[in-house]
């Protein structure tokens, strides 16, 4: 299983999860729709981990269709939740060189990517000294979130796009280049809500060297240097594990048919549950992991 | 985890399964909306096993809300694969007690079971004379088929009902007694279709030791005493194995809240795959089964 051509080409620009080790920092991604206004467990845990009251927030828009009303709009939660929070209008390539918004971006304890469109996301941010900035801020502690195409982007195979429903067929996922931050994950998002699994079951056919990851809507990971990811939020986080496939056909199947993948390992987690990305394993309480 | 008390109250009526051994019986299940007038491949593969140009098929209506509609239809289509068929017209628990209509099971080298309502089916078939005569004909090398509720049935544990969608809920499914011809799965149909992958997730998390089988429309299984089952047809079979789940939390989450359920092994099947269901491993050609 070889990935296409297109996805070979561009390397992964910035891969940190892999060099991550015990850096303090932590990678929060969230499958959208997270909770605003009531209890907002998510976006409070995320400036928690940015230093809570001294925490300093940098919103990048660049995905949404309205970046202005985005950022004012994040800007006043994260306000609301004892943060200060910076708007970091980056909405094009040339946005991304100018060295105020780096510059914000270097001042920040937790960078923030809101929804939107997760293609603009990479075509704006990759390869510029905004995601240089980005990635240094996290390799020196810093926190970096994303939610829904936020989250998505994170990755080095990127989901734009598939069909809803169970189906595993070659068209039921869309990949691209991502941001490249996270190697090891292949993030979905609005999972149950919009019925993904078929294409991250496709998608980890693809490649199946990935963990899959579907994130449902007011649900986060808050994944750790150390390969330990945490859920948090009300919904649930599928985790899709193909490295022990027994058939996985893909290749060589029309695209008009379904295709065979046996022997995928499927973990279904939720609020307080925390899994090693690096073992495959859930850890249980007390550090020990839980062995099938 | 043990089963809800109104499932252990009432135990399978025949288990046939696990007795097959040898036999050369087979039952087929069926997701439903299989091809009817075209390549009918299904219903074609059924008159095979029963026979082909000698098979005599008794069709049981009795799911069903218009049942000699339905028999009428489908003995034309077992005629015009060259099967002999008969309408045995079993509508309440009276017919199933009839000489006449249990002659004519006995007579019959494959028994076909329609769509409908699964739990008419139980209510009326239970016990009955009428389902002795159908387990008796299974044993001694008849082929039982049935369509989507009629599929649903054959189960011990039988999904009645439940949510569509992704989310696992103590809510997401409703399980009852099923006619207790097999007894290692829990079947369900119509299954991308319908999007029941959630339900069946849940229905294996309340009962581990059974295989949770979802077959998609067009789509069936052909299973052997000797635990083989062969996937035929156009869409997929979804084989959820939880016995090795490391972690199955449905017990004490209140029903409103998603649990965890992690380490499920997942198999998408595809048209020709074989998996035996007793080592739960798939089946390689030549016979030699394929290891994780």
């Amino acid at each position: 299983m070889r990935l296409p051509s297109f996805l070979r080409r561009r390397p992964p620009v910035a891969a940190v999860d892999r060099e991550m080790g015990t850096s303090p920092g932590a990678i929060l991604a969230a499958g959208g729709a997270e909770d605003k206004v009531k209890k907002r467990e998510i976006l409070e845990r995320f400036v928690k981990e940015a230093g809570g009251g001294k925490a300093r927030i940098a919103i990048l828009p660049t995905a949404s269709s309205i970046p202005e009303e985005r950022a004012a709009f994040y800007s006043g939660v994260f306000g609301g939740l004892g943060a200060e929070a910076v708007s970091v209008p980056i909405a094009a390539r040339a946005d991304a060189q100018s060295p105020s918004n780096v510059e914000a971006i270097r001042a920040a304890s937790g960078v923030f990517l809101t929804g939107g469109d997760q293609s603009r996301l990479v075509d704006v941010l990759s390869g510029t000294p905004a995601l240089a900035a980005i990635v240094e801020r996290l390799r020196a502690g810093g926190v970096l979130a994303g939610t829904s195409a936020g989250a998505s982007a994170f990755s080095a195979t990127m989901i734009v796009g598939g069909q809803t429903g169970l189906t595993l067929r070659k068209d039921a996922v869309k990949l691209s280049a991502g941001l490249g931050i996270i190697t090891r994950l292949i993030i979905d998002q609005h999972f149950s809500q919009r019925d993904r699994l078929g294409r991250l079951l496709t998608a980890v056919a693809l490649k199946p060297e990935a963990l899959g990851v579907g994130i449902d809507e007011d649900t986060a990971i808050v994944y750790y240097g150390s390969g330990d990811l945490e859920v948090i939020g009300t919904g649930q986080v599928f985790i899709v594990d193909n490295s022990r496939a027994i058939a996985n056909e893909v290749k060589g199947v029309p695209k008009t048919r379904p295709f065979t993948l046996a022997g995928v390992v499927l973990h279904v987690l939720t609020a307080g549950d925390r899994f090693n990305v690096v073992s495959r394993e859930m850890v249980l309480e007390g550090g020990v992991p839980a062995r099938a």
